[in-house]
């Protein structure tokens, strides 16, 4: 919504009730109902005094004034000076020796009382933006203002969206309709919803973003196409957000007309120095590249005899003279039906630690497989002491339902942080290792790939928004919890009334755990073919071995699980001896990880006092029944609710419902032909048989 | 925008100003800000009677008080009787003797004043919805409504759109976005912006959408999908709106496990027959099916050795206990290098006339080749008397610059429409052939292939608006004038102001003459390879012979253009003899189709006086120069257009300038190597050479 539109809506929603279509995310600035919370904001809220007319500082007065003028019903007026003026709100950029901005790095901020006024003192224009967003949020969630006193700093250096979008408007993994980025259209023509985007990425503090696939094409480092791209990055600029490119490899190939993309040849070297130096002279706040190479089909140094390490540093040999990275990612897996996946990008990326540019951040996924609801994660985080490690996360739901199913991803996120590397003894955990705190790392970054498309309501389901918000708050703070984030933005966004608050607090937070059981309990995973959608744990053959679902249960007339102890893959020896241990005997692995490590016999007794059988049909019964809790939930809060989101979220309840019931019974029924085992009371064998489940995936694999 | 949220932008509207996204299309409703105009709708729409509480009726009422409400700001009433009260509007659907009603076909309307009221009349509910619209149009473009009497009647009874909308959201051709159906979500989500697509096309008078693509999936076909079209076809049947499936013809092998799908099968007609009743089951009032067979690859019944009228009657067999129709598509050209595509259509279709089924139509595009910025009308309008013949154009600009060239499609509608078949001697135009008045067909439909998507604004350029109103318009009645449609849409969607609507008039009627002067002129067609955008006049390898562009212009040192006369490819002997002379002699062929028929030298001097090297030079700069023309006429009307959309059109003419220019550029280099000719004076040689153009184009094609 442009500005104008923005105060129209602003205004209409003093005065009546309307439909919510979501577009306006958690910057909804809706009038606050209770009069004297209102009123005491007003009186903090006089005026707004600003000091300098940078770009970034006036968005930050626009968003306050915008935010104030919803959320009080009141145009508070922009001023200079505040004189003796009291009862308004200061933003400033501190010189490094004021006192203010003592223990603040460069992108934090600080909301205090000073003077009866509200400061937010930054010492960066960044900061300030950030800080503004911070007081909206606290009047937004209902919180105090008078004596406000908050200091935030960044844990982690660049907060990254990357953007799986290709240039024909599809979008990998894309659930919310086609890519924002209209690149037929652009540059000439600027979408006025580019600004919206930076505005809800500025309010996370995010700040740059990564807008093509990693499966990248190679018209981006095209004149034609470093425009369009500018005309992105002119707009993201004034909220903060630097723009960074996907890489195609074999660029100077394919469109530089050398005879090799050998990381080592200095023609080649040349090609990317010179590119480089072309983006920066149209973008010169250019973030950096992104790098998917020698990955599933993707071409990388490899090709030429070089390794990671000789590709990554030629970038960043391009990027030394410029303040931009080069983020080099560690998805990397052989085709080969004998190796464990699992061990793959450890192996590969382990030997090159330290051999590495200052400017290179390698990118590993949390988890070693593939964004799956649950996984371990990754061996990677703590073994590379010496280089930087970014992490990846998934915002958008590839493997979790697309945009039909509710799962909040907070839990997850924090799951990985929290898990202990004792990589340098206990008290290691991953968020640690990405911080930067745990080695020392002098660049750090996290990423999340985005959810967002050309959906009115930005991420189709109305509830995945949260899904960006968490990223982004997390990234901010790895140490919010999944609850204060979930209330945050449910304030914001849904609802303020306390009981629905709560109810819905709840939901999102078991939705993880309701997904993993009907999904994959206990340790199983990637029960896939290509589209990630309908349930396949019978899928024997693809492409590549490593496609198949077979490959990673191993189910047999013994058991189910993948031995990765030392008498199978010994993938665990990849974790330090303390991980080891925790995952290493059967008796004692914590169940939502037994089967990523162990074979287990179908009639073993587990810690439950279930068999495994028993247990496994326990979470797949019990997690799809808890979808009916969940739309019994949602029902509760609809007076609290604007009823089309409302509605809207009814009906993909009912997808999800109908959709768990097909994974429990695709399970079950397949399984059961191994382990021979009735299906435990109370639960009822499946009316259809698992020729109709099939068939009803076949349904979703027609052309 | 549901319901709630249309009032509240119409309450907003009469307060301020703001900026306009488009999503609202041609039914703005915007207050009308003459007060004295505007207490004189008043007077005449005091209140509303209505009749009946069917969904239709209901749909009539609701809209002509949305419409009311925001152009008059103000409530008005709905009453179940008029009594003896004047001043209001009376919805009535009458009874077959009623004298208002004589004269009307069974979806046409009256209004008219009757005692004191606004009455508006039908046979049926959708006439009175129809007559509804009509009301509204009239006030909204400023005309009087007292003493208003307006009789009329669809020319064509079947108006449909044809989506070419896939499985996975894309849309073959599609240039706003995502497809509007969200397959994944459906049936249980239902998107509020159904509806208000629902709402458009009956303001319009379409009647039926075939919501997916022709090259269809299997899936349309299973229970899964009947069941999520069903939740579509449930909010538009409120509209009059009926849904119509694509068939993938080999369904019966495909999802129906039958060996075979030949159409004179036993096992298959019945297959067919118990789809089609399950079909009707949920969707009483399905439209019929669609068919694209044998034709680019999409199998059909000439893989068992039959027809197409074998194939179409066999559909048709199965819909005979209902009320629905199958539409098979003429759209058929084999790989053929010595052969001319241009006739294959023809040579097909001609000897099975009279051989379909009743309940049987053929869609023909509007051209023999397709839908290129200008072809000669296909051979078949006129050659077909016993078989029903549909009418396919295509709305969305496949071939006239994607969402970014602004194009007025209705010319394009209009020439063809107007083009005389002499199928019945002078006076057979094409228009009589689809009407069905020129052979008496007792089934008549006309198809546009549409330009919408998940865009806000639904056709990516707010001016693409404008061709699926005019395709609606000319659907209902062919008889209206382009220029006429033009106002009609500018007062609805832009402006009322009287020098803007004239400005941006002329805008549009000569859009699609100058797109025609620097893309393909004097008849020449088709210069692109697969994905239709970029310039491609060299191409000459592809998949197929006649997918390249050397195929159709056939340049070589003597001259241009292919000879489809007699001592050529012939195909002019497939129109009849009057049709022939007009085009048969290279003196006197217009120059708008010169090049379909004739091979002419590049020294030959035209009419115009010039040779055809310098008139198409010519052509190709003034073409060019014409946009920046389109560009000034455009910045004139902007105190007169919502800042929003003046900025998004002005954008899109930026890049249309200079397309039109790298258009005129390829052409003329290209060109230049077989006509050896200098660039004529006044114009200047393009700074940039043939390999640059291509330097360009191919940037266009890389992954």
């Amino acid at each position: 919504m442009n500005k104008i539109a923005g105060w129209i809506f602003l205004f209409l929603l003093s005065t009546t009730s309307y439909a919510d279509d979501g577009y306006r995310l958690w910057l909804k600035y809706d009038l606050i109902k209770d009069v004297a919370k209102r009123d005491d904001y007003v009186r903090s809220a006089q005026f707004i005094v600003l000091n300098g007319n940078s770009q970034i500082l006036k968005s930050a007065a626009d968003e306050l004034q915008t935010g104030l003028q919803g959320l009080l019903g009141k145009s508070v007026p922009l001023i200079a000076n505040a004189g003796n003026r009291t009862g308004g709100i200061v933003l400033t950029v501190a010189d490094a020796p004021n006192a203010d901005a003592q223990t603040l790095t460069s992108e934090g901020y600080k909301v205090l009382p000073k003077q009866n006024n509200i400061a937010i003192v930054s010492k960066t224009e960044k900061g300030v933006l950030y800080g503004v967003f911070a007081l909206l949020r606290q009047i937004q969630t209902g919180q105090l203002v008078n004596n406000l006193s908050l200091t935030s700093n960044p844990k982690i250096q660049y907060r990254l969206l990357n953007h799986w979008d290709n240039t024909n408007g599809t979008i990998e993994r894309g659930y919310a309709g086609e890519s924002l980025w209209k690149w037929y259209e652009l540059p000439a023509t600027v979408d006025p919803r580019y600004r919206d985007y930076a505005r809800a990425n500025a309010s996370l503090g995010i700040n740059g973003t990564v807008v093509n696939n990693v499966n990248a094409s190679a018209r981006f480092l095209t004149d034609e196409y470093i425009q369009k791209v500018a005309a992105l990055a002119n707009v993201f600029r004034a909220y903060g957000i630097r723009v960074y490119l996907s890489v195609y490899f074999p660029a100077p190939k394919t469109i530089g007309g050398l005879k090799t993309a050998d990381p080592l040849d200095p023609e080649v070297r040349k090609w990317w120095a010179d590119k480089t130096k072309e983006i920066y002279t149209v973008i010169p706040d250019f973030g950096g590249f992104l790098v998917k190479a020698n990955s599933e089909g993707e071409p990388g140094p490899q090709d030429y005899g070089r390794n990671h390490a000789d590709g990554a540093n030629m970038l960043a040999n391009a990027l030394a003279p410029y303040d931009g990275i080069v983020i080099w990612r560690a998805f990397v897996y052989k085709a080969d039906s004998k190796a464990d996946r699992f061990k793959a990008a450890y192996e590969e990326f382990t030997p090159l630690d330290g051999k590495f540019d200052k400017k290179v951040i390698v990118q590993v996924k949390n988890g070693p497989i593939d964004f799956q609801p649950r996984e371990p994660v990754s061996p990677l985080f703590g073994a590379m002491p010496k280089t930087p490690l970014a992490m990846e996360f998934q915002i958008t739901q590839e493997y979790t339902g697309f945009a039909t199913h509710l799962v909040y991803e907070a839990p997850l996120f924090k799951e990985c942080l929290d898990t202990d590397t004792y990589a340098k003894g206990k008290g290691s955990p991953v968020s640690k290792v990405i911080d930067g705190s745990l080695h020392g790392y002098t660049t750090t970054a996290i990423s999340g790939v985005a959810n967002t498309g050309s959906d009115r309501n930005w991420t189709g389901n109305p509830m995945a928004q949260a899904n960006w918000y968490a990223f982004g708050r997390l990234a901010w703070d790895h140490t919010l919890s999944s609850e204060d984030i979930a209330h945050e933005w449910i304030k914001m966004t849904l609802t303020t009334e306390p009981k629905a608050v709560k109810t819905i607090t709840d939901l999102m937070l078991r939705s993880r755990e309701i997904y993993v059981n009907y999904n994959t309990p206990i340790g199983l995973s990637r029960p896939w073919s290509g589209i990630h959608f309908a349930p396949e744990p019978w899928l024997e053959k693809s492409s590549r071995p490593d496609w198949t679902a077979i490959y990673y249960h191993r189910a047999d007339s013994i058991g189910l699980g993948f031995n990765r102890t030392a008498t199978g893959s010994n993938a665990l020896a990849q974790y330090r001896l303390e991980v080891q241990q925790m995952w290493n005997d059967p008796e004692t692995c914590p169940l939502p990880y037994l089967l990523w490590y162990h074979h287990i016999p179908w009639i073993k007794k587990l810690s439950t006092g279930r068999t495994l059988w028993d247990e496994l049909c326990t979470r797949f019964y019990t997690g799809a029944d808890s979808v009916g809790w969940m739309q019994q939930q949602w029902a509760q809060v609809k007076p609290a609710v604007d009823p089309e989101i409302f509605a809207d979220v009814t009906g993909r309840l009912i997808t999800q419902h109908k959709e768990a019931i097909w994974w429990r019974d695709a399970w079950v029924l397949y399984l059961q032909q191994y382990s021979r085992q009735p299906i435990p009371a109370p639960y009822k064998k499946p009316e259809r048989t698992l020729d109709d489940v099939k068939r009803l995936v076949d349904i979703y694999q027609l052309r």
